[in-house]
């Protein structure tokens, strides 16, 4: 009881420390731009795409120069048995669990230097901003970076309690399975459960991250507060023709597998964008069989993505397609098979209170920003499930991401990294409670 | 003046010969299929399929089963610097040029066994009925096994001297270069000018070989009389698109280059299928890049090959895919661009007096016949260049072929052998002069 009083003291007093600190501190663009840069030699090529995929020897290289930035920041770096890092800052009161914030710095094959760095080194710039001004928070504050977000959110999961031992055994781009990976960045794929938190053990959780879409840049505002992370579902698509000779078989008389992939893209496109609301649908492979211009395709098999911050929106989109792929089907002789594969994940809201305190503090900062959903899986939508959990975007150029153009400006990062900052005082100075 | 006087009385007296001959001798259903199915055992897998591909090991074997039955049918074989194997029998006329006739052994990976099988199954029949009768013609027989028809006509394309230095590099699914593979069966590459044949030093050049088209078997017509093997060009279609995160790019913000490909497809199927003739026009493959499911796909290449029996017909056809595609392209942002491949094929009529003995040949065995292209390319097509050429097609089942399910009845195989048996007796006896 006594404690609980102390820390309501101590909670009354946090609201005018943070405001006169926050008239003097903001995150320093030019330290974050320089640090983008440095990370980003780790795992960059002659072209200029960076391929730190994870548990890479460019990871490896990357996740040093990060726990060298966060020893820099005052903050006790460990490793969870995930292999996820973990930058720790203890707080005044011994009670309150961690306020934690950060992202990835792994990236896909071919990938750009924004995607989940600015989101790391943006919470490591918060850490070391209080370090430097010597402020002190009630809550221990955990900065982190995940393993692997690019290959299936892999350190989150673990984190939730989530990462299966089947997923263990799946190849990534670095040649080691999952398990081997974590394992080889100092992690201990036999003992995940020491990775585990449960729900209530972590007072919040904020990712800043880039938009990875245009809307921000395409409108000139500052900060995306993001509503929830859109659920995804996948299907392979097969449509079964019969393979012949292209120049003996007349135009009339084929069963062209082709074609119909063809008729049926145009639909999923056309049914994806005629439908109101911001849902999308994607064919982003193909592979005819055989495969040789001289013989008439006897299969395709196509992925189908949808995408939408509704599960029922999703489902809904789906059906159109099928129905349409029945139609098509049907009509060409060529039917149509769809399998859902199991790598679905529902949509995840981010907390309405976080939503609320990150709107506010960029606001406080003279910042413009608006709701929008998150169209990209972010390590976000596993904490959701675990603790509150926001989400601050700032601007991509163009909109651009995945890509070795993608980019951000040091003033945008450096928003980012103030409202991410702000926040993180507003937390811990109990507005979630 | 002598000799000239000698050939016209033998020319006089061979018809009655050859018409009492041919009322007892026709060709063996049983002991051609018995050979079909020998000869197929020579690279078939456990599912049924061949895959006898130019200069592989089992290439090799079937080539030595092949010597075999040419020796057996009292044949001289020889294999000429081209690598292609004749068996020839000399004639009481010295002074005549060979009647050749044959096609090729060789499969597509993944294949049937009747492809070109039955046409030198079938010359070698011939042989062996005029062998066994003890039949002397007055030119020689040359029956040939042309090297590596499925790679690019190579057998043929050498003996009328237009295989180049260039073809000998490419790599063939052997693992074989045509070059390494020629010497691989006992040609040599480097003198291929002695496989060379002159205009004017061949009589004739006849090829019996599988319809691989349904036309013959839909209309229940035993024999097919080639008026030409159609010509054929080859273009990569190169779509130009944006490739963008397949989550957070709006449908409406989308330079999607695989929905231009699809409708690009639609319309080429289109145009072909409209346009009165017997043209044809195949999307046979097709690739997506980066080519995940959740990235928009920025750029597609797509094959575009088009055949028909008149060159103008095929260009006419390519100038109405292109215009449309220039409106496809501009609708949707995504320029669509043509590169022709050095590939093609000019179309290659048969001789117009051999299509007539062929049907005569045909219609005195009683058997029913139709005028009809070959959608497929042959060997014959080089060989129009030298000698008057004709080509005999027995019926396909269904029209399946470069497939395991190629099938053509023993009844069939017997029925074309017979009609080249009496087509070469005939040449031999004049028809052609």
């Amino acid at each position: 009881m006594l404690r609980r009083t102390i820390l309501s003291l101590a909670m009354l007093a946090w609201p005018l420390l943070a405001s006169a600190q926050m008239n003097e501190i903001g995150a320093n663009p030019d330290r974050m731009e320089q640090r983008i840069k440095a990370l980003s030699a780790y795992g960059t090529d002659d072209s200029g795409a960076t391929s730190r995929v994870a548990f890479s020897e460019a990871d490896l290289a990357g996740r040093k120069y990060i726990m060298g930035l966060m020893r820099e920041a005052g903050l006790a770096v460990r490793i969870d048995t995930a292999g996820n890092i973990i930058g720790r800052r203890e707080g005044t009161d011994e009670s309150l669990p961690p306020i934690m914030f950060g992202s990835h710095i792994d990236s896909v094959p071919g990938g750009g230097n924004y995607d989940g760095d600015v989101g790391v080194i943006g919470a490591i710039e918060v850490a070391q901003l209080l370090h430097e001004r010597g402020i002190k928070t009630n809550h221990p504050l955990e900065i982190v970076s995940f393993t692997d977000e690019e290959g299936g959110l892999t350190g989150s999961r673990a984190m939730i309690g989530q990462l299966t031992d089947s997923a263990l055994e799946v190849m990534t781009h670095s040649g080691l399975t999952i398990g081997e990976g974590i394992f080889a960045v100092g992690g201990d794929p036999s003992r995940l459960e020491l990775a585990e938190r449960q729900p209530g053990s972590i007072a919040a959780f904020v990712e800043l991250h880039i938009e990875q879409g245009g809307i921000l840049d395409e409108e000139n505002i500052n900060i995306g507060i993001v509503e929830g992370i859109v659920g995804i579902r996948w299907w392979d698509v097969t449509i079964d023709g019969f393979a012949n000779h292209a120049g003996t078989t007349p135009m009339n008389k084929r069963r062209d597998a082709m074609v119909t992939a063809a008729e049926l893209t145009l639909a999923i496109n056309r049914i994806a964008t005629e439908l109101s609301g911001r849902q999308v649908a994607t064919v982003g492979k193909i592979r005819a069989l055989p495969g040789a211009p001289n013989v008439i395709p006897g299969e395709v098999v196509l992925s189908l993505e949808i995408r939408d911050l509704d599960a029922r929106k999703i489902q809904q989109v789906f059906d159109l397609i099928e129905v349409e792929a029945q139609h098509i089907g049907e009509a060409r002789f060529t039917p149509i098979r769809f399998a859902e594969l199991d790598v679905a994940s529902p949509p995840a809201p981010t907390d309405q209170q976080m939503r609320r305190i990150i709107s506010t503090a960029a606001d406080d900062l003279g910042l413009s920003f608006r709701w929008m959903p998150s169209g990209a899986g972010h390590d976000a939508q596993d904490m959701t499930h675990i603790a509150p959990t926001g989400m601050i975007f700032v601007p991509s150029a163009k909109g651009i991401s995945h890509s070795p153009e993608e980019f951000t400006s040091a003033v945008d990062m450096a928003n980012g990294a103030s409202v991410l900052l702000k926040t993180v005082l507003a937390i811990d100075n109990g507005a979630l409670e």
